[in-house]
């Protein structure tokens, strides 16, 4: 079965809003067993919804409309996908009641328009919309001698989702062979993609019956694994080989196999060590500590830190020789060493990072480029610098600034 | 001319990846005065692509096909475009000598499926691609007797834009009337949408030629306006007049009227000013000081701080008595107070800010809920405190709480 999904509205054709419905109905539907083999996205137009829609039902078996079920002139998906199918529209006498009572909880008068909202096409079965005022439709239906599947449902997501939820998924399920998911994702830092499909695809080619995705992310690779089986068992059995060979090849190279971010992951491991963390960044200004912080519960083990911006605080958060700032520069192996030494003895942490280096676009020089950084990791025995050479513009040096700070904490902590 | 936009790739038919060319395509459509009328998403089949451009050609004046100009298999735009024209592929001699140049450049022997990127529709001009290997192609060329302009781009957002802007933005603008347009962007912080509309729809309705748009972001809701005319000069002052006219109402609302982010509106008055600023963060974690580090140049103004997560570190890194938090606890207007003037005193800057708060989802009581936050702010003479009640999931109540500590800096350095 393959299906279309057509998302009508005029701001979906400006260069400011995307129709992200699409991805999240895309992922339920693959849940099912569906493939999406097109998309369409069109504006407030009679004519042009119309025969998307005609387009839609003479290529696929299900097609789902979201948005253009509200009450303005421009909802026009109801007397589409009417007029596409060469069907009429009832007005449902309960639907109008439904909205009466709505607007009368809120003690306000119904406007004529709303009214709309209570057409329904002939033979489709009404989509209770509990958070809205805009009810979906199913249609369950014969075009050009072949069954079709029509879904309309509303725009603002949270509505959609939980109509398709609630109302799609059991009735889609019943017409659909049963069929089980398990799903699985490996998530690696800093490493480059070529070289993850290079050592894994000999692995994962040979699971004809799981479907691989490797996905490129900022400063990571994801290993996405899906199977489908008659059971949940046989497909969970599946995916779960798979992983583990991967994991088998691919080590410690793998912060999560339970699709964890990377800040959770170091915070996960800073309990079981019972460790603590302190941060004095520079050139990050507060990102590693905001990672941290993103994650609830992360104050069990981060402390705290400083965000080191001039030379002075540097000195004054985490004691670093003014001298050793002369000297040396604040971008130096010298200077991040005693940042990482510096706060964690200021904060009493058991472990101390700090990051110091050129975010660009200005400040650099030729002995000091833009993306020159040093991380520091200290322990109070021993202090680890790690200098990098990174590259693109402010936002990406940052970020990958702060991906390898906590990728060295997260190797440290696994020994 | 209405225009509609193809883009072909399997993996956009995915939950994983949208498709973003499309977005930035209609801003530079839009400027020349082309509408979008569709967006299609087809896989990588070669009927699928086939029929798509046929539907498109149909319907709309410019088609652009964006992906599936590379060497593999799965690289079927060109021969698809070819077979709903009707035509030929016809294999350019100096496309496959750059193909050969290419690889030799890298001491690489080329694949024998590269050479279909050679590959040109008959009568197309080629599009050169300067940074990758797929070029792109331009047809100017006459279907079931309409002109039709039908541009096939690559997939990778740098190369599509550099193609597009260099090689297509000047051939379309040849074709089409002339055009000047005028933008302007007005931006306001922690205002309701539907305040700004109320406030301002009696005057931008009034422009009738120049096109409003309002656009809400998290803790920001935009201004757009957009004007064309025959001259840039006309259009200037359209768009001039309406921002002056809005300016007039909104007041101090608008923290920027060139399109500037509150982060570095904050540090351009903080430069005016001759003030510096030190940051005490508690549950932002960094956020703040993070926004104010994004900005290139921020060290002028700002010197750093703390992220004091553990009651210690309010008291090590910003003077917070240690009987103030037991008294009060670490969230209250108290230790707000503290910690602003503390941050301040400790680093030298004048102007202190700090956050304390509950961003959930645990950590929650019934006396100090989930979303309680105080935002503090000194400046030596006085410390106010602000008290938020915010609402929504942990990362929405750090990101508000991070808006209003710069709102509340941005309208004290104002007076």
């Amino acid at each position: 079965m393959i299906c279309e999904i057509i998302a009508a509205g005029s701001e979906m054709l400006t260069p400011h809003r995307q129709d992200t419905n699409s991805l999240w109905l895309t992922g339920r539907l693959n849940d099912l067993g569906v493939s999406v083999a097109f998309k369409t996205i069109t504006g407030d137009k009679l004519d042009h919804l119309t025969q998307a829609a005609q387009i839609a039902l003479a290529r696929t078996d299900i097609v789902i409309f979201s948005g253009g079920l509200g009450p303005t002139e421009d909802d026009l998906t109801r007397e589409a996908v009417a007029a596409a199918l060469g069907l009429g529209l009832e007005r449902s006498a309960e639907l109008i009641a439904d909205l009466y009572k709505r607007f009368a909880a809120r003690r306000m008068k119904m406007p004529e328009n709303n009214i709309r909202q209570a057409d329904v096409i002939a033979g489709a079965v009404v989509l209770e919309n509990k958070t809205g005022s805009a009810s979906g439709q199913w249609l369950d239906t014969v075009y050009n001698g072949h069954r079709k599947i029509i879904i309309l449902l509303p725009g603002p997501p949270k509505e959609l989702m939980l109509v398709f939820n609630e109302q799609c998924v059991p009735r889609l399920a019943a017409v659909l062979p049963p069929r089980h998911i398990a799903k699985r994702v490996l998530r690696m830092a800093l490493i480059p993609e070529s070289q993850v499909d290079e050592r894994t695809a000999p692995i994962y080619k040979k699971f004809r019956d799981v479907e691989t995705t490797i996905l490129a992310h900022p400063g990571e690779i994801q290993l996405h694994f899906e199977c489908a089986k008659p059971t949940l068992e046989e497909a969970q059995a599946r995916v779960d080989l798979l992983a583990g060979k991967i994991e088998d090849e691919m080590g410690d190279a793998i912060f999560s196999s339970q699709n964890a971010p990377l800040e959770e992951v170091v915070l996960l491991l800073l309990g079981m060590k019972q460790q603590t963390l302190a941060t004095a960044e520079s050139c990050t200004g507060g990102m590693i500590a905001e990672r941290l912080t993103s994650i609830s519960g992360s104050s069990r083990s981060f402390l705290g830190g400083a965000v080191v911006y001039s030379n002075e605080l540097k000195t004054e958060f985490a004691g670093v020789p003014e001298e050793l700032i002369a000297q040396h520069g604040a971008v130096s192996k010298q200077v991040a060493a005693a940042l990482a030494d510096g706060i964690r003895k200021r904060t009493g942490a058991s472990l101390g990072v700090s990051v110091t280096g050129i975010a660009g676009p200005s400040g650099g020089t030729e002995e000091k480029p833009v993306g020159l950084v040093y991380i520091g990791l200290s322990d109070g025995r021993q202090t680890e610098v790690k200098k990098l050479n990174l590259t693109g513009g402010r936002e990406r040096i940052r970020f990958w600034a702060s991906q390898h700070a906590l990728e060295m904490l997260r190797l440290k902590l696994l020994v």
